[in-house]
């Protein structure tokens, strides 16, 4: 998507595969930064440190880490020892698990000496796709926002939460690619952003991006949507995901749960967006089984923001010498998720639905 | 309650009625300052800025506050005057109304020449009653914390929003006050704090007096607390009210809605803590006829805290340019609301529970 006019992706190779170029999304909103990532590490870092983040772009990222890897050793070994190193750096996300799984599978196949600038092209082909399904995400996605637009008769009102858009996939995103086909299609649409704390992943980056794309948003706390949703300012609400089970479980950021109660006692409909990548198949129960990721307590006692002069700063805002737990993700049952929105179109949050859409899948099972 | 081994309350006057000593709140937990309020204007400075705040706390300043004011001006005219002042500090808390009422009544019945000596003594007995109210909610709340820990054999662990704790009122406390009673008693407790953005008085307030007093307890996101509930990790909740409705509708902290659903997803009790004069009589559908209060988009875009080399500064951590809504209470309908913690024990949260604790008012209704 553009910014100030000019078309960028998040992640984008070098000629030659020496490196690849990410957006610093730490340094986002005040300060955009380009970072170059040349070595396995360089990568494994940019996604454990969060320069990186959102469960598509983790996968993409992890890919390039891993053609990154094979220039310095591109023997079974490496590729073992690369892949670990990597699928260690974010236990919850089922994209980078995928994505270095699809790696190491094509890079098996092929002689030592061709794995290097093969993982580059392989690389490039998951970014590639993921574009394309974000893409078909967001066009099914649309349609569900031009139709309340029509019954209503006026803007729809979509509650998103964290950053399930451009900036956490390679372009267009997946819960905010609904909302940019939509709105640039004439669709009227206006996009209550949850703060999402600690990380603040909302009020920095889906208010950033919405921002440099025009479309009408209002950054909110994360404790205001149930009263939005009570007085009728939310139409619906639209989520990525970085885990969803067989069942039609969704896993995503600390807090989605809560929003997905209230739609729910509000009747009004509540969506995950994610690409096929996302879909865990060996599990059922996710409340039950994903393992959920215990971050630093400093994402929760300290805040970094710009002060008043144009300088950062870091503040603590929380009583020194408490105790913090900082649980990243929660499940959302699939009984609350009124639907899943995939790059191949829009099912039910159930067994049978996602088997509607991926018959491949249930002929495995 | 104690702070460093010397008991405070968070309000106390002057001895020659000249003035009144608060905790200066917006200074909590970095600093503990004390704060003179000795007019009209200071007491309605403190309410509307928040140096105090808390429902009860808040009736009990501005019951001095108007005693300030009857030095100035102990006329009819000033009587109003003074209290038009202070009910336009902050619309969402009923005590606020019913303390200045209860004052006005008082003074109206008394020769203009002893108003300001008696509005003094008046408001040191709304203050009185405030704390045996406090401390009789604790009684009562305690009770339900020992019978869960005598069920469980072991710690109960309560999740508790912003801060009703004895900073929120003159002492004891009003959520709080079963806990610190039950602590006290031997009873095992541990408290989950909602960090409760925009204005963080879980992370500031609660976890500051609860660590003061030595309870147990875990800061948390607000985010994080439906995903506790799901894995047991929650007993009961307790929160306090900023106005509870005739029928039981308990308005309080924006985001108490939101634990409120996933304690009723999880059953998991649900409790508010109140004294009577959080009670609205007149209002029996909160959702439709609470007044919300709409505070400064700045609350959401910066937050203050104390930086590493040990200064407050203030930084922005909201995309600039992005629209800000900030509303500060929502509703939680009596039906996911398990029972009311009054002075007078404990009810179920409708009109049939209330009657029972409050049978003068059914008679009046």
């Amino acid at each position: 998507m553009k910014i100030d006019g000019r078309p960028y992706r998040t992640i984008f190779p070098e000629a030659g595969g020496n490196a690849v170029t990410v957006i610093d999304q730490t340094r986002l909103p005040f300060a955009f930064e380009l970072k170059r990532l040349a070595s396995l590490d360089d990568a494994a870092v940019a996604i454990r440190t969060m320069v990186v983040r959102g469960a598509p772009l983790i996968g993409v990222t992890a890919a390039y880490g891993l053609a990154l890897a094979m220039r310095e050793d591109a023997s079974e070994a490496g590729i073992e020892r690369a892949a670990a190193t990597l699928a260690a750096t974010r236990p919850t996300a089922i994209n980078l698990r995928w994505a270095l799984d699809r790696m190491a599978a094509v890079l098996r196949r092929a002689p030592e000496a061709e794995r290097a600038a093969l993982a580059f092209t392989e690389a490039a082909s998951i970014a590639e796709e993921d574009v394309a399904s974000c893409r078909a995400i967001g066009e099914h996605g649309a349609r569900i926002l031009a139709e309340i637009a029509v019954k209503k008769g006026g803007p729809v009102n979509v509650l998103t939460h964290c950053n399930a858009g451009w900036l956490a996939t390679v372009d267009w995103g997946t819960a905010l690619a609904p909302i940019y086909v939509a709105h640039d299609a004439g669709v009227p649409v206006h996009v209550f952003v949850d703060e999402t704390r600690p990380r603040n992943q909302g009020a920095a980056l889906t208010a950033f991006e919405l921002n440099a794309h025009g479309v009408p948003h209002t950054v909110i706390a994360d404790n205001a949507g149930g009263h939005l949703m009570q007085h009728g300012q939310v139409d619906v609400c639209i989520v990525g995901s970085d885990r969803t089970t067989a069942a039609g479980d969704v896993c995503n950021k600390i807090g989605t749960y809560l929003k997905a109660l209230a739609a729910s006692d509000n009747r009004i409909p509540f969506y995950a967006a994610l690409p096929f990548s996302t879909i865990d198949w060996t599990l059922a129960d996710g409340v039950r089984d994903i393992p959920i990721e215990e971050r630093d307590a400093r994402e929760v006692t300290h805040l970094t923001g710009r002060t008043d002069d144009g300088a950062f700063a870091t503040v603590a805002v929380v009583s020194p010498g408490s105790p913090v737990a900082n649980p990243a993700f929660d499940v959302t049952p699939a009984r609350l998720v009124t639907g899943l929105i995939t790059e191949r179109g829009v099912c039910a949050a159930t067994e049978e639905g996602l088997a509607g859409l991926y018959p491949e899948r249930r002929k495995a099972a």
